[in-house]
């Protein structure tokens, strides 16, 4: 069988989750809320399963999710999309990311990242056999370090993705750093696959899509998901914005990977983006509440904890309590003796790169208040 | 972007719908029934969505339904499947075949197929980089040439994907046919991806896996199709049933590409597989029922049809009417002129192999009894 394929580890949400359910501990490793997204979203979904619509929704995805995803567009950004030849709804952001490599990479050519990453990105990419030129960013602050940047461009870049508001990390890139990629992006003539899922998770910062800076319409193709923007993971309903000449090749790699997503629940999300504002403020709201809870309590217990302005995720530095033990022993140790399950930030690192920092967990903080306090205590008692 | 992607024409199954809409035509070319599922199905799926559950599914799919799988292929085979190790829920029939093909074929490797064959198949070797090797299927019997079939076989077959109940041709491979392919298999040390999604769905044929053949069961992946099988095509919900060691790195390349399905839906098919006997018998009694209609009709008008034991597809023989057309001039003269979609049977033999045969083309028959009559009496009045 394929030997990178066999050779790749179980992701390390599943392991994670699996230790948490072994230990019986709180779960604050994969990204996933612990409460419902909103009950008139879900009551669409379940009467749209009613009227007979439960076969083969069109390769890019049904009329009404186009275009609400063209109008979210134009509400939070100003973006004028095609609902017609600009969006293409997925089976998921991890599809849609799938389809956007295939769609403007191929074996030889190189794709910069940004470290700490998502864990699909490379071996999605080595399956294509792309290059992955990866850039870290510096703790304690997420710096983002242009030089390094700056090199990991060349002759041979074909894309980049840029994962903001990002996943371990937390950080919202701004929008100085966002013109220093759009100036690489530009010069070397690159596309950028723009993992947005975070979009409406952010705090008191603005999250500013790549596509909407000058002459950046026509490289970016972004990624938006359902499951973050309504706390509805399991639906596993993703889009991508690009301009049609892109999209349409994303919707041949579609076509080919899954072809189409389930009808109902389209239309549950498209009902979903049209909320009105009040929604959206309050999901980033509530969320910025539970990080506060969070950091706060980690802070007592003497973690150092890195920037988090948006996304599920805070980074807590372990240096102070893990008495030596890398982070993989340290989460692992967590689990079993303070029944709190997280994720070692160094499964975010290319493991066929240099050594990776070993001193930093990654908390989800998409929880209920009382689980996280309940976290907190646990985490006091063991430490 | 992407040469060979870019290059690749939307599915015929789209345009040809897209004609047909254009056309007012009725659609007998992209294969989905005109019926809706069992209204117990659906009704598991919309209750399932409001107890708390719309988070991610596991990995490789709800216990319940993997359980669900493991037992159907007990029953209706005998098979005995681990569910815990031996199943993988996908997003579809097509996110398996992606899956199963990125599992075990890698660049370079030869994959043998029979023509005619799904559209997608194609694609997606070629994305891995890999190098079919066409057999063609022979009229006017849909005939197995051995001597092809055994030439097809080589030093660097790697895989080799076995549709059956096939589609387009509505072919069930015979137990004298799946020996000579399982020998060749075994002979060759090739893996088989088997494509069953129209397991259920053969008349008065017994469908038998290829899997069940002795010293097969290691090196099969087969994959069923909750869309096929429930008439809920829109849904996609797939499973691979595969040997734990194939099963794991299926489950890898389902984690790159989708990472998991929703759960209501997979509730709601599991329910649906555990249903009796008697649903599977009027599934496929009602589907042949609709068969004999648009074959006693075709053949009225004097159309010659091709064998079709199963799946929702007969192929007809075009010669006596065409006047000339190839098999798509005259798909989209009878779309036009007789308010009837069909699909081109050329659309399903690689482009860039030999002249493709241009006198046949595919009808569906997964409509309502009154439907197909219609559509008959429309190519009656345009012939
Ligand atoms: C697809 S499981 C991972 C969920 C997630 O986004 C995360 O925990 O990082
Ligand atoms: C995925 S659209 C095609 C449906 C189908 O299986 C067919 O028409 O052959």
């Amino acid at each position: 069988s394929n030997t990178y394929l066999s050779s790749l580890p179980t992701t390390v949400f599943t392991i994670m989750s699996q230790l948490a359910a072994k230990y019986d501990a709180i779960n604050l490793g994969q990204g996933f809320p612990d409460t419902e997204g909103p009950a008139d979203i879900i009551n669409v979904a379940a009467e749209a399963l009613k009227d007979n619509r439960n076969q083969y929704a069109p390769l890019t995805g049904l009329p009404e999710l186009r275009q609400a995803v063209a109008e979210s567009n134009r509400r939070f950004y100003g973006l004028e999309i095609d609902p017609a030849t600009e969006v293409v709804v997925t089976s998921g952001a991890t599809e849609a990311l799938a389809a956007c490599l295939m769609a403007v990479v191929e074996a030889g050519d190189e794709v910069v990242l940004i470290e700490p990453l998502y864990d699909t990105y490379l071996p999605m990419l080595k399956m294509i056999g792309a290059v992955p030129k990866c850039v870290r960013l510096q703790p304690p602050h997420w710096k983002l370090p242009e030089e390094e940047l700056r090199a990991a461009f060349g002759p041979k870049t074909k894309a980049m993705i840029l994962n903001s508001p990002m996943n371990p990390a937390g950080k919202v890139f701004s929008q100085t750093e966002l013109e220093l990629i759009a100036g690489l992006v530009k010069e070397h003539d690159a596309y950028v696959i723009c993992d947005e899922v975070y979009e409406h998770l952010t705090f008191h910062v603005k999250h500013i899509p790549l596509m909407t800076l000058p002459n950046m319409r026509e490289r970016c193709m972004r990624i938006g998901s359902a499951g973050k923007s309504f706390s509805l993971t399991g639906w596993k309903v993703g889009y991508v914005t690009a301009p049609s000449a892109l999209a349409s090749v994303v919707a041949k790699a579609h076509q080919v990977l899954v072809f189409a997503t389930a009808p109902n629940l389209q239309r549950a999300v498209a009902h979903g983006l049209n909320k009105d504002d009040s929604y959206y403020k309050s999901l980033s709201a509530d969320l910025e509440l539970r990080r506060d809870i969070l950091v706060e309590g980690l802070h007592r217990l003497g973690f150092e904890t890195l920037p988090a302005d948006g996304s599920y995720f805070v980074v807590a530095d372990t240096s102070r309590h893990a008495q030596g033990r890398t982070d993989v022993e340290f989460a692992e140790w967590l689990v079993e003796h303070a029944g709190v399950a997280t994720i070692p930030v160094s499964a975010f690192y290319d493991p066929e790169g240099a050594e990776p920092p070993r001193n930093m967990i990654r908390f989800a903080f998409c929880k209920k208040p009382e689980i996280l306090h309940e976290a907190l205590r646990r985490l006091e008692k063991a430490l």
